[in-house]
């Protein structure tokens, strides 16, 4: 039987039950840690739900930040140094990258705190998640205020990109599935994936097809 | 062996060959068809993986539009009405789902097309998918331009949830794995999903554990 919600409800509702209802409805989610480093040194690493594909030339990618910790430092040190990476999250560290959300004190490294290891490579300025198999060096690019309701979205392009070898089609398709990414939903439900296909550029009156990745070597 | 890309070589890729794999690095993304009508009865309906979850209270969900046609249709419908649905895809109708992405003629209805039915209730302005298991009846608040690329963000307020009984939880986790909601990535890759575990609240020096979830009837 279905069952509904409606807005006053919604709003009526004790403040941690909308939050986790709320964030359920998006559906699945990209998660990832984003790495940064501040002009001292500190690193930070922190888990986020709120990245989004928004173009291909330039290459972009966006992330929406809540006007709140633990979410600070890491906005701190990509509008301070300009530098970032975004690193896909897998079963073997899905625990680890959870307990980055935790409010550590700004003096703490949350690779120290989880054991994940910073690794810096090809003079990025910020630290990649050696245990990430999917991982991405970014540099910002704009900032734009959400003022409805007072988050940030951070638009930054795509400067590396470090894969696994043989998850890479002919095509440009980056198979995550086969490099062990993971998806999220809500505030801490973490799922594997199991693809049912991959389909046809759509056509009107062409029938859609399964199609199969031709990966390079 | 990990594999290395720069930003020279995305910007030299062929076109689709680059929307393929940037497409694919922003993880996991959910996907869901859009619902809408014009003030002349024409219904419209796309499908969308660019949806994400900006903020609980007022509850708030975004989607980003590419200056193009076939979504075209569709942000004209919200911006002429006011409302739209976001219903979630499930293995049952993904194929529909995705035959949506074809650049129909505006007189023709997606609804028609692929045989999904389209469902009004509760007075609601816009159709929703009667086929998906979680519903979404959303009023438009905002529109941000994003001038970097030429996109728009739309962001809305959810008035309406529909779903399936026994999916949500008691602490308002609303449990889209077991109301068969799938995932996507990159252009046209479709996942099913497994659930690893749901983690409790991270907190400094507390081990995170897996937490059952405790389903209302």
């Amino acid at each position: 039987m279905q069952k509904h919600i409606s807005l006053d409800v919604i709003v009526a509702m004790e403040k941690q039950e909308r939050v986790h209802l709320v964030n359920s409805l998006g559906g699945f989610k990209s998660v990832s840690l984003i790495g940064t480093v501040d002009h001292l040194g500190n690193e930070n690493l922190g888990i986020f739900s709120s990245i989004l594909h928004i173009g291909a030339n330039p290459p972009l990618i966006a992330v929406v930040f809540r006007p709140s910790p633990p979410e600070r430092d890491t906005l701190k040190n990509i509008l301070e140094t300009g530098f970032y990476t975004i690193n896909h999250i897998n079963e073997n560290i899905y625990k680890q990258a959870h307990q980055t959300a935790a409010r550590y004190d700004s003096s703490i490294s949350e690779f120290d705190v989880t054991g994940l290891k910073s690794e810096y490579k090809n003079d990025f300025f910020a630290p990649f998640v050696q245990e990430s198999s999917i991982q991405i060096g970014v540099q910002f690019k704009e900032k734009i205020n959400i003022t409805i309701n007072d988050t940030v979205m951070v638009i930054g392009e795509i400067n590396h990109i470090y894969y696994p070898e043989n998850c890479l089609a002919k095509d440009g398709f980056l198979d995550i599935e086969k490099a062990n990414t993971i998806t999220c939903s809500g505030l801490d439900s973490y799922h594997k994936t199991l693809q049912l296909n991959r389909l046809s550029y759509a056509k009107p009156n062409r029938e859609i097809v399964a199609i199969a990745s031709d990966y390079k070597v």
